[in-house]
Protein backbone atom coordinates (compact mmCIF):
# COMPACT_ATOMS: atom_id res chain seq x y z
CA UNK A 1 0.00 0.00 0.00
CA UNK A 2 -0.01 2.55 -1.58
CA UNK A 3 -1.07 0.92 -5.66
CA UNK A 4 -1.14 4.14 -8.07
CA UNK A 5 -2.72 3.95 -11.58
CA UNK A 6 -1.44 6.80 -13.33
CA UNK A 7 -3.27 7.17 -17.43
CA UNK A 8 -1.62 9.06 -19.66
CA UNK A 9 -1.94 9.60 -23.51
CA UNK A 10 0.84 6.98 -25.51
CA UNK A 11 4.47 7.94 -25.94
CA UNK A 12 5.48 9.30 -22.82
CA UNK A 13 9.18 9.40 -22.77
CA UNK A 14 11.65 6.66 -20.73
CA UNK A 15 12.97 10.17 -18.61
CA UNK A 16 9.28 11.38 -17.73
CA UNK A 17 8.57 7.68 -16.56
CA UNK A 18 11.05 7.47 -14.31
CA UNK A 19 10.07 11.14 -12.82
CA UNK A 20 7.30 9.99 -12.33
CA UNK A 21 7.64 6.90 -10.32
CA UNK A 22 10.50 8.44 -8.82
CA UNK A 23 8.55 11.39 -7.88
CA UNK A 24 5.49 9.83 -6.81
CA UNK A 25 6.83 6.93 -4.59
CA UNK A 26 8.46 10.27 -2.97
CA UNK A 27 5.05 12.14 -1.98
CA UNK A 28 4.54 9.41 0.39
CA UNK A 29 7.59 8.76 1.67
CA UNK A 30 7.30 11.86 2.95
CA UNK A 31 4.22 10.54 4.73
CA UNK A 32 6.10 8.52 6.65
CA UNK A 33 5.27 5.64 3.68
CA UNK A 34 8.63 3.15 2.98
CA UNK A 35 9.21 3.64 -0.60
CA UNK A 36 9.27 -0.64 -1.30
CA UNK A 37 5.66 -0.55 -0.12
CA UNK A 38 4.50 2.10 -2.88
CA UNK A 39 3.63 0.33 -6.31
CA UNK A 40 3.38 2.88 -9.63
CA UNK A 41 1.88 1.58 -13.03
CA UNK A 42 1.61 3.95 -15.69
CA UNK A 43 -1.15 3.05 -18.14
CA UNK A 44 -0.85 4.25 -21.74
CA UNK A 45 -3.31 4.80 -23.73
CA UNK A 46 -3.35 6.40 -27.46
CA UNK A 47 -4.66 9.46 -27.80
CA UNK A 48 -7.61 8.42 -30.21
CA UNK A 49 -8.85 6.40 -27.26
CA UNK A 50 -8.97 9.67 -24.78
CA UNK A 51 -11.81 11.51 -24.60
CA UNK A 52 -11.71 14.90 -23.85
CA UNK A 53 -14.88 17.34 -24.00
CA UNK A 54 -17.01 14.51 -26.26
CA UNK A 55 -14.16 14.10 -28.57
CA UNK A 56 -11.03 12.65 -28.98
CA UNK A 57 -8.42 14.09 -27.58
CA UNK A 58 -6.24 12.82 -31.29
CA UNK A 59 -8.73 15.35 -32.84
CA UNK A 60 -9.49 18.26 -30.27
CA UNK A 61 -5.76 17.93 -29.32
CA UNK A 62 -3.81 17.26 -32.31
CA UNK A 63 -1.19 19.13 -31.17
CA UNK A 64 -0.50 18.42 -27.68
CA UNK A 65 2.06 15.32 -26.66
CA UNK A 66 2.57 13.19 -23.23
CA UNK A 67 5.58 14.59 -21.45
CA UNK B 1 -15.71 14.82 -12.79
CA UNK B 2 -17.38 12.34 -13.84
CA UNK B 3 -14.33 9.83 -15.03
CA UNK B 4 -15.40 7.35 -17.23
CA UNK B 5 -12.85 3.82 -17.98
CA UNK B 6 -14.34 1.65 -20.83
CA UNK B 7 -12.64 -2.09 -21.35
CA UNK B 8 -13.51 -3.28 -24.76
CA UNK B 9 -11.90 -5.64 -26.75
CA UNK B 10 -9.00 -4.80 -28.89
CA UNK B 11 -10.06 -3.32 -32.70
CA UNK B 12 -12.26 -1.23 -31.72
CA UNK B 13 -12.71 1.06 -35.38
CA UNK B 14 -11.54 5.09 -34.64
CA UNK B 15 -15.59 5.68 -35.56
CA UNK B 16 -16.84 3.38 -33.04
CA UNK B 17 -14.44 4.98 -30.43
CA UNK B 18 -15.61 8.70 -31.68
CA UNK B 19 -19.45 7.73 -30.97
CA UNK B 20 -18.46 5.81 -27.16
CA UNK B 21 -17.03 9.41 -26.55
CA UNK B 22 -19.58 11.43 -27.80
CA UNK B 23 -22.16 9.03 -26.34
CA UNK B 24 -21.14 8.55 -22.61
CA UNK B 25 -20.12 12.71 -22.73
CA UNK B 26 -23.97 13.31 -23.63
CA UNK B 27 -25.50 11.12 -20.79
CA UNK B 28 -23.49 13.12 -18.10
CA UNK B 29 -24.45 16.74 -20.09
CA UNK B 30 -28.30 15.21 -20.25
CA UNK B 31 -27.45 15.58 -16.26
CA UNK B 32 -26.22 19.32 -16.33
CA UNK B 33 -22.66 18.13 -16.55
CA UNK B 34 -20.24 20.44 -18.42
CA UNK B 35 -18.73 18.21 -21.18
CA UNK B 36 -15.13 19.81 -20.38
CA UNK B 37 -15.56 18.10 -17.43
CA UNK B 38 -15.88 14.66 -18.74
CA UNK B 39 -13.20 12.24 -19.40
CA UNK B 40 -13.73 9.08 -21.15
CA UNK B 41 -10.40 6.66 -20.93
CA UNK B 42 -11.39 3.16 -23.76
CA UNK B 43 -8.39 0.73 -22.52
CA UNK B 44 -8.73 -1.96 -25.56
CA UNK B 45 -7.59 -5.72 -23.89
CA UNK B 46 -6.59 -8.32 -26.67
CA UNK B 47 -9.32 -11.11 -26.21
CA UNK B 48 -6.85 -13.55 -25.07
CA UNK B 49 -6.38 -11.14 -21.76
CA UNK B 50 -10.00 -11.64 -21.45
CA UNK B 51 -11.56 -14.03 -19.30
CA UNK B 52 -15.77 -15.51 -19.26
CA UNK B 53 -16.92 -18.06 -17.78
CA UNK B 54 -13.23 -19.14 -17.15
CA UNK B 55 -12.11 -19.16 -20.92
CA UNK B 56 -10.37 -17.09 -22.63
CA UNK B 57 -12.55 -15.01 -25.29
CA UNK B 58 -10.00 -15.73 -28.15
CA UNK B 59 -11.34 -19.32 -27.51
CA UNK B 60 -14.95 -19.21 -26.02
CA UNK B 61 -15.97 -16.71 -28.62
CA UNK B 62 -13.86 -16.59 -31.56
CA UNK B 63 -16.12 -15.15 -34.06
CA UNK B 64 -17.42 -12.22 -31.99
CA UNK B 65 -15.57 -8.76 -32.39
CA UNK B 66 -15.99 -5.57 -30.62
CA UNK B 67 -17.90 -2.42 -33.14
CA UNK C 1 -17.22 -6.83 -22.98
CA UNK C 2 -17.91 -3.84 -22.37
CA UNK C 3 -17.09 -2.70 -18.72
CA UNK C 4 -17.27 0.58 -18.23
CA UNK C 5 -16.33 2.05 -14.62
CA UNK C 6 -17.58 5.55 -13.98
CA UNK C 7 -15.98 8.03 -11.05
CA UNK C 8 -18.06 10.31 -9.37
CA UNK C 9 -17.95 12.53 -6.16
CA UNK C 10 -20.35 11.15 -3.60
CA UNK C 11 -23.90 11.08 -3.17
CA UNK C 12 -25.35 10.90 -6.81
CA UNK C 13 -29.09 10.96 -6.42
CA UNK C 14 -31.00 7.33 -7.33
CA UNK C 15 -32.44 9.00 -9.92
CA UNK C 16 -29.19 9.53 -11.32
CA UNK C 17 -27.42 6.19 -11.15
CA UNK C 18 -30.46 4.81 -12.82
CA UNK C 19 -30.15 7.35 -16.23
CA UNK C 20 -26.14 6.87 -16.14
CA UNK C 21 -26.64 3.13 -16.30
CA UNK C 22 -29.29 3.15 -18.92
CA UNK C 23 -27.96 6.06 -21.00
CA UNK C 24 -24.04 4.43 -21.03
CA UNK C 25 -25.64 0.79 -21.77
CA UNK C 26 -27.42 2.65 -24.60
CA UNK C 27 -24.39 4.01 -25.96
CA UNK C 28 -23.23 0.25 -26.96
CA UNK C 29 -26.66 -1.07 -27.95
CA UNK C 30 -26.26 1.76 -30.90
CA UNK C 31 -22.88 -0.08 -31.68
CA UNK C 32 -25.03 -4.03 -31.96
CA UNK C 33 -23.48 -5.11 -28.62
CA UNK C 34 -26.46 -6.40 -26.07
CA UNK C 35 -27.37 -5.12 -23.15
CA UNK C 36 -26.35 -8.08 -20.73
CA UNK C 37 -22.73 -7.72 -22.28
CA UNK C 38 -22.86 -4.50 -20.72
CA UNK C 39 -21.50 -4.03 -16.96
CA UNK C 40 -21.56 -0.17 -15.75
CA UNK C 41 -19.97 0.45 -12.71
CA UNK C 42 -20.38 3.76 -10.61
CA UNK C 43 -17.88 4.65 -8.00
CA UNK C 44 -18.60 7.46 -5.77
CA UNK C 45 -15.66 9.24 -4.20
CA UNK C 46 -15.77 11.57 -1.36
CA UNK C 47 -15.14 15.38 -3.02
CA UNK C 48 -12.28 15.69 -0.37
CA UNK C 49 -10.36 12.54 -2.16
CA UNK C 50 -10.31 14.20 -5.64
CA UNK C 51 -8.19 16.30 -6.24
CA UNK C 52 -8.18 19.31 -9.34
CA UNK C 53 -5.56 21.35 -9.96
CA UNK C 54 -3.33 20.19 -6.89
CA UNK C 55 -6.72 20.61 -4.10
CA UNK C 56 -9.56 19.06 -2.89
CA UNK C 57 -12.65 19.99 -5.03
CA UNK C 58 -14.09 19.79 -1.70
CA UNK C 59 -11.79 23.05 -0.90
CA UNK C 60 -11.66 24.02 -4.36
CA UNK C 61 -15.31 23.02 -5.63
CA UNK C 62 -16.96 23.50 -2.26
CA UNK C 63 -20.21 24.28 -3.99
CA UNK C 64 -20.59 22.01 -6.86
CA UNK C 65 -22.47 18.63 -6.28
CA UNK C 66 -22.93 15.48 -8.27
CA UNK C 67 -26.19 14.83 -10.68
CA UNK D 1 -4.72 13.90 -18.79
CA UNK D 2 -2.87 12.65 -16.87
CA UNK D 3 -5.83 10.81 -14.51
CA UNK D 4 -4.12 9.06 -10.84
CA UNK D 5 -6.12 6.86 -9.19
CA UNK D 6 -4.81 6.21 -5.89
CA UNK D 7 -5.95 3.24 -3.19
CA UNK D 8 -4.65 2.88 0.07
CA UNK D 9 -6.03 1.95 3.43
CA UNK D 10 -9.36 3.77 4.90
CA UNK D 11 -8.96 6.57 7.15
CA UNK D 12 -6.53 8.45 5.22
CA UNK D 13 -5.87 11.69 7.45
CA UNK D 14 -7.85 14.87 5.10
CA UNK D 15 -3.90 16.36 5.73
CA UNK D 16 -2.56 13.38 3.96
CA UNK D 17 -5.33 13.78 1.29
CA UNK D 18 -4.12 17.14 0.68
CA UNK D 19 -0.42 16.60 0.89
CA UNK D 20 -0.80 13.67 -1.73
CA UNK D 21 -3.01 15.31 -4.13
CA UNK D 22 -0.30 18.82 -4.06
CA UNK D 23 2.20 16.17 -4.33
CA UNK D 24 1.27 14.18 -7.36
CA UNK D 25 0.12 17.04 -8.84
CA UNK D 26 3.54 18.75 -8.46
CA UNK D 27 5.09 15.38 -10.12
CA UNK D 28 3.20 16.67 -13.32
CA UNK D 29 3.83 20.09 -13.20
CA UNK D 30 7.48 19.46 -13.07
CA UNK D 31 7.04 18.10 -16.49
CA UNK D 32 5.39 20.86 -17.80
CA UNK D 33 2.17 20.10 -17.53
CA UNK D 34 -0.55 22.21 -16.63
CA UNK D 35 -1.94 21.72 -12.77
CA UNK D 36 -5.27 22.10 -13.79
CA UNK D 37 -5.38 19.16 -16.35
CA UNK D 38 -4.54 16.84 -13.12
CA UNK D 39 -7.18 14.45 -11.94
CA UNK D 40 -5.91 12.60 -8.42
CA UNK D 41 -9.20 10.13 -7.06
CA UNK D 42 -8.11 8.55 -4.03
CA UNK D 43 -9.71 5.61 -3.21
CA UNK D 44 -9.73 4.13 0.22
CA UNK D 45 -10.39 0.87 0.92
CA UNK D 46 -10.93 -1.31 4.32
CA UNK D 47 -7.62 -3.50 4.95
CA UNK D 48 -9.84 -5.87 5.55
CA UNK D 49 -10.13 -5.99 1.64
CA UNK D 50 -6.81 -5.76 0.67
CA UNK D 51 -4.85 -8.62 0.62
CA UNK D 52 -1.11 -9.28 1.27
CA UNK D 53 0.78 -12.57 0.95
CA UNK D 54 -2.44 -14.03 0.99
CA UNK D 55 -4.25 -12.56 3.92
CA UNK D 56 -6.24 -9.67 5.03
CA UNK D 57 -4.16 -6.70 5.61
CA UNK D 58 -6.74 -6.38 9.23
CA UNK D 59 -5.31 -9.83 10.37
CA UNK D 60 -1.42 -9.92 9.15
CA UNK D 61 -0.48 -5.84 8.97
CA UNK D 62 -2.72 -5.29 12.39
CA UNK D 63 -0.88 -2.40 13.91
CA UNK D 64 -0.30 -0.66 10.65
CA UNK D 65 -2.15 2.77 9.32
CA UNK D 66 -2.84 5.12 6.84
CA UNK D 67 -0.87 7.84 6.92
CA UNK E 1 3.10 -7.71 -9.59
CA UNK E 2 0.34 -8.89 -9.81
CA UNK E 3 -1.81 -6.16 -8.84
CA UNK E 4 -5.19 -7.77 -8.74
CA UNK E 5 -8.68 -5.25 -8.20
CA UNK E 6 -11.72 -7.02 -7.26
CA UNK E 7 -14.97 -5.71 -8.16
CA UNK E 8 -18.25 -7.12 -6.17
CA UNK E 9 -21.63 -6.09 -4.58
CA UNK E 10 -21.39 -4.48 -0.95
CA UNK E 11 -21.46 -6.75 2.25
CA UNK E 12 -19.26 -9.66 1.01
CA UNK E 13 -18.50 -11.89 4.18
CA UNK E 14 -15.54 -11.33 6.29
CA UNK E 15 -14.68 -14.85 5.42
CA UNK E 16 -16.06 -15.03 1.60
CA UNK E 17 -13.02 -11.64 1.52
CA UNK E 18 -10.43 -14.27 3.01
CA UNK E 19 -10.79 -16.87 0.25
CA UNK E 20 -11.30 -14.91 -2.01
CA UNK E 21 -7.72 -12.94 -1.02
CA UNK E 22 -6.09 -16.20 -0.26
CA UNK E 23 -7.04 -18.37 -3.06
CA UNK E 24 -6.08 -15.40 -5.69
CA UNK E 25 -2.65 -15.11 -4.23
CA UNK E 26 -2.54 -19.00 -4.60
CA UNK E 27 -3.46 -18.88 -8.30
CA UNK E 28 0.05 -17.04 -9.11
CA UNK E 29 1.91 -19.20 -6.87
CA UNK E 30 0.71 -21.71 -9.01
CA UNK E 31 2.97 -19.98 -11.68
CA UNK E 32 5.55 -19.74 -9.47
CA UNK E 33 4.86 -15.74 -8.33
CA UNK E 34 5.71 -15.44 -4.54
CA UNK E 35 2.75 -14.55 -2.26
CA UNK E 36 4.36 -11.15 -1.04
CA UNK E 37 4.24 -10.05 -5.03
CA UNK E 38 0.95 -10.37 -5.29
CA UNK E 39 -1.78 -7.16 -3.53
CA UNK E 40 -5.25 -7.96 -3.93
CA UNK E 41 -7.99 -5.07 -3.84
CA UNK E 42 -11.17 -5.84 -2.88
CA UNK E 43 -13.46 -3.06 -3.76
CA UNK E 44 -17.21 -3.36 -3.00
CA UNK E 45 -19.77 -1.35 -4.59
CA UNK E 46 -23.91 -1.16 -3.82
CA UNK E 47 -25.97 -3.03 -6.11
CA UNK E 48 -27.68 0.60 -6.79
CA UNK E 49 -24.29 1.37 -8.49
CA UNK E 50 -23.82 -1.49 -10.34
CA UNK E 51 -25.67 -1.56 -13.90
CA UNK E 52 -26.88 -4.79 -15.34
CA UNK E 53 -28.46 -4.73 -18.77
CA UNK E 54 -29.16 -1.15 -18.63
CA UNK E 55 -30.48 -1.39 -15.01
CA UNK E 56 -29.28 -1.30 -11.41
CA UNK E 57 -28.55 -4.47 -9.96
CA UNK E 58 -30.32 -3.38 -6.97
CA UNK E 59 -34.01 -3.68 -9.20
CA UNK E 60 -33.12 -6.20 -11.63
CA UNK E 61 -31.51 -8.67 -9.57
CA UNK E 62 -33.10 -8.07 -5.83
CA UNK E 63 -32.51 -11.24 -4.31
CA UNK E 64 -29.14 -11.50 -5.45
CA UNK E 65 -26.47 -11.26 -2.79
CA UNK E 66 -22.90 -11.56 -2.70
CA UNK E 67 -20.65 -14.55 -0.68
CA UNK F 1 -20.29 -9.88 -11.15
CA UNK F 2 -17.39 -10.19 -10.20
CA UNK F 3 -14.91 -8.05 -12.35
CA UNK F 4 -11.32 -8.71 -11.72
CA UNK F 5 -8.96 -6.58 -13.06
CA UNK F 6 -5.15 -8.41 -12.64
CA UNK F 7 -2.41 -5.64 -13.78
CA UNK F 8 0.88 -7.91 -14.71
CA UNK F 9 4.15 -7.07 -17.14
CA UNK F 10 4.12 -7.80 -20.38
CA UNK F 11 4.89 -10.90 -22.25
CA UNK F 12 2.63 -13.23 -19.93
CA UNK F 13 2.70 -16.82 -21.82
CA UNK F 14 -0.95 -17.50 -23.72
CA UNK F 15 -0.61 -20.78 -20.93
CA UNK F 16 -0.49 -18.71 -17.84
CA UNK F 17 -3.52 -16.24 -18.96
CA UNK F 18 -5.32 -19.40 -18.94
CA UNK F 19 -4.98 -20.83 -15.95
CA UNK F 20 -5.03 -17.27 -14.09
CA UNK F 21 -8.50 -17.03 -15.82
CA UNK F 22 -9.61 -20.18 -14.83
CA UNK F 23 -8.40 -20.11 -11.59
CA UNK F 24 -9.41 -17.14 -10.77
CA UNK F 25 -13.39 -17.52 -11.84
CA UNK F 26 -12.82 -20.94 -10.24
CA UNK F 27 -12.23 -19.40 -6.60
CA UNK F 28 -15.46 -17.58 -7.26
CA UNK F 29 -17.16 -20.29 -8.03
CA UNK F 30 -16.06 -22.18 -4.87
CA UNK F 31 -17.97 -19.71 -3.05
CA UNK F 32 -21.38 -19.93 -5.10
CA UNK F 33 -20.97 -17.77 -7.91
CA UNK F 34 -22.20 -18.81 -11.43
CA UNK F 35 -19.08 -18.91 -13.87
CA UNK F 36 -20.95 -17.48 -16.06
CA UNK F 37 -20.93 -14.18 -14.23
CA UNK F 38 -17.47 -13.67 -13.90
CA UNK F 39 -15.03 -11.75 -16.00
CA UNK F 40 -11.47 -11.14 -15.88
CA UNK F 41 -9.60 -8.64 -17.14
CA UNK F 42 -5.71 -9.22 -17.40
CA UNK F 43 -4.35 -5.63 -18.28
CA UNK F 44 0.08 -6.57 -19.72
CA UNK F 45 2.18 -3.40 -18.67
CA UNK F 46 5.97 -2.81 -19.96
CA UNK F 47 7.97 -3.13 -17.28
CA UNK F 48 9.38 0.18 -17.58
CA UNK F 49 6.27 2.04 -16.89
CA UNK F 50 6.37 -0.07 -14.03
CA UNK F 51 7.37 1.80 -10.61
CA UNK F 52 8.67 -0.13 -7.66
CA UNK F 53 10.50 1.55 -4.71
CA UNK F 54 10.44 4.52 -6.73
CA UNK F 55 12.52 2.78 -9.64
CA UNK F 56 11.60 1.59 -12.78
CA UNK F 57 11.16 -2.62 -12.77
CA UNK F 58 12.90 -2.77 -15.72
CA UNK F 59 15.89 -1.43 -13.90
CA UNK F 60 15.44 -2.44 -10.42
CA UNK F 61 14.12 -6.02 -11.48
CA UNK F 62 15.92 -6.80 -14.61
CA UNK F 63 15.83 -10.10 -14.68
CA UNK F 64 12.47 -11.14 -13.20
CA UNK F 65 9.78 -12.35 -16.00
CA UNK F 66 5.98 -12.66 -15.63
CA UNK F 67 4.83 -16.61 -15.86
Amino acid sequence: MPIVHVYMWSEVSRKAKAKIIKGITKVFEELGIPPHAVEVVIQEVPKENWGVEGEQASEKLKEAKPP
